[in-house]
C-alpha cells in the first residue's frame, strides 16, 4: 500500500460530507428531509446560455484543445462585464484568466505563491476551502476574526499588532459568505493600504456580488489595487451556472502570468461550448439581475420568518444566497441544527461549519423554492402552536 | 510585488510554447506554415456525443453543482467500457474517478502521494507534464531510459540495481508517446512484480490504446495489479474530444479515495452535459474504431513517405497519433526541425522535446488531413528533385 502524502494528514472530511450521508440515511428510512443547507442555485441560467451551447455544439472543429487563456472573445466579454458592472478596466490580453470554476483558482493561486510554512490570513468564519487548500500545500492558516461587533470586517489595527512577517496571502470574500456582509469602498481602500504596508497579496473572492445587492463592488476598483490584489469571480451564482464550472481570475499581468504558469502545467483550456455559453451569460441585459433578485427577495422574506420562528435575529441588508441568523443567547449552533434535523426533518448549516466565530449562528439557504421554505416554516410553527 | 513560490523556479517554458510563437510570427510575415507538430485530434467526435449534449442542455435543473465522483451512470458506462474493451472489472462505486481530462489527474495523483523530496520514475523520452508536475510539488524526477535497443521498454534489471528507496511513483505510458510502442501483457506483469518488490505506485497513462492498435491493453488486466497500479485514461484521442476535458482514473478503492481527497478540495464535478456526451461516446459501437483507424492508416502511409523522403526509419507496428521517425546517423533533431521550418515551412516536433533520448528522432503528427500531409511531402520532394 502506498502511503498518502503528508499534506493529506490535515485534510478532514467536510461537515457537509458526513452530515449529508446521515441525511441520505434518514431519507432511506422514510423521513421527508428538506435541505436548506446548501448554496447550489436551483434556478436555471439565462436561456441564451443554453442556446449558445446548442448553436455551437454541432459545428465542426470545436472539439479540440482550447487555449489555457480561453478564447479572446471570452476574455473580451469578461473585460466588458467588469467595466460595465464594477467600473474596472482590465486588459483582456493579460489581466484576465478564465478558470474552470473559481474553486480551482484557490488552488492555482496558492500553488503559485505559497511555500511550505508560509502563513495565510483566512477569515473566521469563512469558506472552508481556503483552509483545506492552504493545508494541502503545507502552508499555515492564520485565522483573522470577523464578528458582528466589528461589522464582519477584519480589525486591521489589531492585525497590524501581530507578527505578519511570514504572511504571504490574505483571503477576503465580500459579499461575505456565510454572513452576507457587503464591503465598502473604504474597507477595500484600507485593505489595499494594509497589504502594501505588509507586502501581502490580497485575494478577494467575489462570487456573490449580484445576489440581493444593488451595489456590486470589486476590490480592483481601488486605485493601485492591482499591485497587491487579485480578484476571483464566478458565473455560478450570478448566472446559475454552478455546474458549468466557469470562473475567472482578474489582476495584474504579472500576477496573472504567475498563476498561468501553474495552471498550464496541470490542465487545459475549457470546452468551446462552455466558453460560448459563458459569453452569452456575460452579455445578458440588466433585467436578468432584477428578475433574479425579485425571486430571492421573496424567498428571503420567508427565510426571515423561519429565523423569527426560531427567535433569531439577522441583518436585513445582507447580500448573497443565505440568511445568516443569530440564535438566541446560549443556543449552540450544531445542537440547533441537529434539533431541526431530528425534530422537523430540516437540514441546514450550523455556523461552526465556517469556523469558531460561526458559533451561535445558523445559515439558511435561499436556493429552494418559496414552497419549500414555507413548508419549513409550517413545520416549525405547527410544533410551536 | 509578491514573489513566486519556489516550485515555479523549476518550471520552464514548454518548447511548443515558444516555438509556436515563432511559427505565428512566421505566419504573420506571410509564410504558409504547415503544422504537423501537435497531437490534437482534428476529427469530430461521434455524432451521438453532440446529440447527447443538445438533448440534455435544455432540460431544467441540470445546471447545478455535480458530484466530485460524477454521475453513477457515467461511472457505470466507464465500467462497462473497461470490461468490453480491456477485459478489466472495475466497481463503478469506488474504483472509478472521472476527471476533467487525464492531465489534471497527473497533478491530483502527485499531490495525493508525493512529499517534498520523494523521487518519481519518469520515462525518457516521455510526456513533459510528468516532469513539470513533479517539479511543481518539489519532488525529484528520476528518469529511466527508453531506447530502440530495449524496445522502448524500461530495463527493470538495470533499475533494480539503482537505489530505489526514495522512489514513490513510477509513470509509465503505453502505447507510448512519442514512440508509439505498445506494451505486452508480459511487460505489465513484470512491472507489477517490480512495483510490488520496491513498493512503488505505478501509474499507466493510457490515452492512446485505440489509435492504430487492435489490441488495447490495460495494466489493470494483470492479476493483482490494483494493489500497486493506477491507470489514467481519456476520451481525448479515442473519441476526438480533447476540448471536452474528460478523463478518468481507475484503480483500487483505497487509492481512488486518496486521490478524491485531493480533488474534492480543489474543484467540483464536471458539467452534466459533458458527462452525458461522455456516456454517449463510451457506448459507441465498434465500427467507430474501425472507421477512425482507417483514416489514420491512410494518413500514416503518407507520413511514412515523408519520413522516407528524409531518409528516416520507423516502426510500422507503432500505435498512437504519431510517426516517430529515426533520422539518418549524425543528424540532430532540433536542427532537422529548424531546417524543415525554415526551408519547407513545416513545423514538427524534434524528439528532444520529450527528453534527451529523443535525440536523433522527429515526431510527425497524424492529426492533419491527407491533403496537408501530401502538401508536406511534395514540398520536400520538390526541393530534392
Amino acid at each position: 500500500m502506498t502511503a498518502k502524502a503528508n499534506r493529506l494528514q490535515h485534510v478532514q472530511e467536510y461537515y457537509f460530507s458526513h452530515k449529508l450521508r446521515e441525511v441520505r440515511q434518514l431519507k432511506a428510512e422514510g423521513k421527508a428531509i428538506i435541505n436548506i443547507g446548501i448554496g447550489s442555485p436551483d434556478l436555471d441560467p439565462p436561456i441564451s446560455v443554453s442556446r449558445a451551447m446548442v448553436n455551437t455544439i454541432e459545428q465542426n472543429h470545436i472539439h479540440g484543445y482550447q487555449s489555457y487563456q480561453g478564447l479572446p472573445e471570452f476574455r473580451d466579454a469578461i473585460s466588458k462585464f467588469y467595466l460595465r458592472k464594477y467600473d474596472v478596466t482590465l486588459n483582456p490580453k493579460n489581466e484576465i484568466l478564465p478558470l474552470m470554476g473559481s474553486k480551482e483558482g484557490i488552488m492555482h493561486i496558492s500553488m503559485a505563491f505559497l511555500n511550505t510554512g508560509d502563513q495565510v490570513l483566512i477569515p473566521n468564519p469563512g469558506y472552508p476551502t481556503y483552509t483545506s487548500v492552504t493545508n494541502l500545500l503545507e502552508a499555515k492558516p492564520v485565522y483573522y476574526d470577523l464578528n458582528d461587533e466589528n461589522n464582519w470586517y477584519p480589525d486591521l489595527e489589531a492585525l497590524s499588532k501581530t507578527d505578519l512577517s511570514k504572511v504571504k496571502l490574505m483571503w477576503i470574500n465580500y459579499p461575505h459568505m456565510p454572513t452576507g456582509k457587503n464591503a465598502t469602498k473604504k474597507l477595500y481602500e484600507d485593505l489595499v493600504v494594509f497589504a502594501k504596508k505588509y507586502q501581502i497579496l490580497l485575494i478577494n473572492d467575489n462570487p456573490y456580488s449580484f445576489i440581493l445587492n444593488n451595489n456590486p463592488l470589486s476590490i480592483l476598483s481601488v486605485k493601485g489595487a492591482k499591485e497587491v490584489a487579485l480578484e476571483l469571480n464566478s458565473l455560478s451564482k450570478t448566472f446559475n451556472m454552478a455546474g458549468w464550472r466557469v470562473g475567472m481570475l482578474l489582476g495584474s499581468a504579472l500576477n496573472i502570468n504567475t498563476v498561468l504558469q501553474v495552471k498550464s502545467n496541470m490542465d487545459s483550456g475549457m470546452f468551446y461550448g462552455i466558453q460560448q455559453g459563458a459569453i452569452a451569460a456575460l452579455q445578458t441585459d440588466d433585467s436578468w439581475f432584477r428578475n433574479l433578485n425579485s425571486i430571492y427577495e421573496k424567498r428571503r422574506k420567508i427565510a426571515w420568518e423561519i429565523a423569527d420562528s426560531l427567535h433569531c435575529t439577522y441583518d436585513k441588508k445582507a447580500s448573497g444566497l443565505f440568511v445568516w441568523a443569530k440564535l438566541p443567547k446560549g443556543k449552540n449552533a450544531e445542537q440547533m441544527a441537529d434539533n431541526l434535523l431530528y425534530d422537523y426533518d430540516v437540514f441546514l448549516a450550523p455556523g461552526t461549519v465556517f469556523g469558531s466565530n460561526g458559533e451561535g449562528y445558523i445559515r439558511i439557504s435561499l436556493c429552494v423554492t418559496e414552497e419549500v421554505l414555507n413548508d419549513v416554516l409550517h413545520r416549525i410553527l405547527k410544533d410551536k402552536n
